[in-house]
């Protein structure tokens, strides 16, 4: 079975480290905007050999995995280009866009929609790791408008390397995920920034740094490429999630003003309910 | 020795434990304005016996660790109430009002001020930690102002239980701590604040929220008591910050709004450098 990634970075790498675990005789070729990605996943063996565009037409089945701007260019593209076999599998963290410019694609029905839960805040074929997938939810979308045997293979796959399939609409998927992750980000990337900002002498933060600040501010290491082009596709609903979040701080901002100390006591409790939630989350 | 433990939650039940691991014949009397606080303290064996308020003087050493509102209230009555030999040592996660409210204490030189960083997301005398202290900061404020008999004492046992010694002026600690601690408090609580009133129906949390969203909200559990009580106490410095923080997030809303999306690639880029001060901190 002949499989392409192209983009290999921290879930293309983990995707062929999978391919290779769990599927005989497969072979791995990839195809990376960075010639310094490519030397790197040859020489870990995430894959087998680099291929070019024009070939694309020879594989099996193609993982999309670079940042979700690059997808909504790339992938009608390279539905031109496959054979009438190939199956084409995106990753992307946002959904809606993706799946509205292939809309009307000839080849829509060789084209699954998919949103791993999955990652660390590492990026590059590097930080690939063995079973990142392993209990993981994939968020599949509009799964009617792919071919059956090539969903079927697909589903099969991602249970096979461990995953848990909730179906969603891509309308859903961006604005949920909005909340719960792309938000999340904002506020750990824009506390990292503030705190670098005051704390030009660093020995201060090194002394006083706790584990909770670690906690918080963890997604600011996050990939600059990743992460605006994710801001960028998904603008309307992460703009609405940020107006949201600063119409709370600025509420909170007054309490503390206006010393209404008891207010922001109700607030936290109200807040401590997140601990039920995140008990769920497969970490 | 007799020690006191004024207010047995994590920290204190923490204290606690260590107390009975490394010294010989040590009793340890508890004092709650929580029954039920005392009451799990004695049966889980981290103190021995209740105390009141007027036995304080047969105490060699109080460890007052209670939120930081209530130090400010309580301490002043507490160095009246100790023998001249008690030492009274605080907890507390601000340091520049307490130290003001006893600067011209007749018993000044029996407290010592001091700020461990360290701490986990639970709260309460059952979320007691063994080695919760080993290998963390332990910072002390107005060390001068201390009887060096008493000093020298506690630096020991600090030491003992594994804690790097740093010290700092009120002032500038609790200008420090407002951005690396009391923000990442504000950011994570207000972040699951806006999700939770967004995600009413819970499930849409639980299948998208992944380890990023768990990390980044992490401090969304912490106790109201002690958070409202410290954002209180260090208003002025955790406004400063907050202001900082609001004013980073609106120009961040402002660049994604007239789509700059080359400003925010750079804006993650440069707060990527926070990938190394990470790394130094004490988990």
């Amino acid at each position: 079975m002949k499989i392409g990634i192209i983009g290999i970075g921290l879930i293309g790498g983990s995707l062929a480290i999978e391919l290779k675990k769990t599927i005989k005789d497969v072979k791995v070729f990839g195809n990376d905007s960075s010639k310094v990605n490519l030397k790197l996943s040859l020489d870990a063996d995430l894959i087998d050999e680099i291929i070019s565009k024009k070939e694309y037409n020879n594989l099996d089945v193609i993982f999309l995995t670079v940042p979700v701007k690059e997808i909504s260019k790339q992938l009608p593209e390279i539905l031109d280009l496959v054979s009438s076999k190939t199956l084409v599998v995106d990753f992307g963290s946002t959904k809606a866009n993706i799946c509205q410019v292939v809309s009307n694609h000839p080849k829509r029905s060789q084209f699954l929609a998919t949103h791993p839960i999955a990652g660390t805040e590492f990026s590059g074929p590097l930080a690939s790791k063995e079973n990142l997938f392993n209990g993981k939810v994939q968020i599949i979308c509009e799964s009617k408008k792919t071919d059956s045997n090539h969903l079927n293979w697909a589903l099969e796959w991602f249970k096979k390397i461990g995953m848990i399939i909730k179906e969603m609409t891509p309308i859903d998927h961006d604005k949920h995920i909005a909340y719960v992750s792309h938000l999340s980000h904002i506020s750990s990337i824009i506390l990292g920034q503030t705190v670098l900002e005051k704390e030009k002498d660093e020995s201060a933060i090194f002394a006083m740094a706790g584990s909770g600040f670690a906690s918080t501010v963890r997604l600011a290491k996050s990939s600059p490429e990743t992460w605006s082009s994710i801001f960028e596709e998904n603008e309307k609903n992460v703009l609405e999630t940020l107006t949201h979040y600063l119409s709370n701080l600025e509420k909170f901002k007054s309490l503390l003003e206006k010393k209404k100390h008891k207010e922001i006591h109700k607030i936290i409790e109200k807040t401590n309910a997140i601990k039920g939630i995140l008990k769920e989350i497969k970490n």
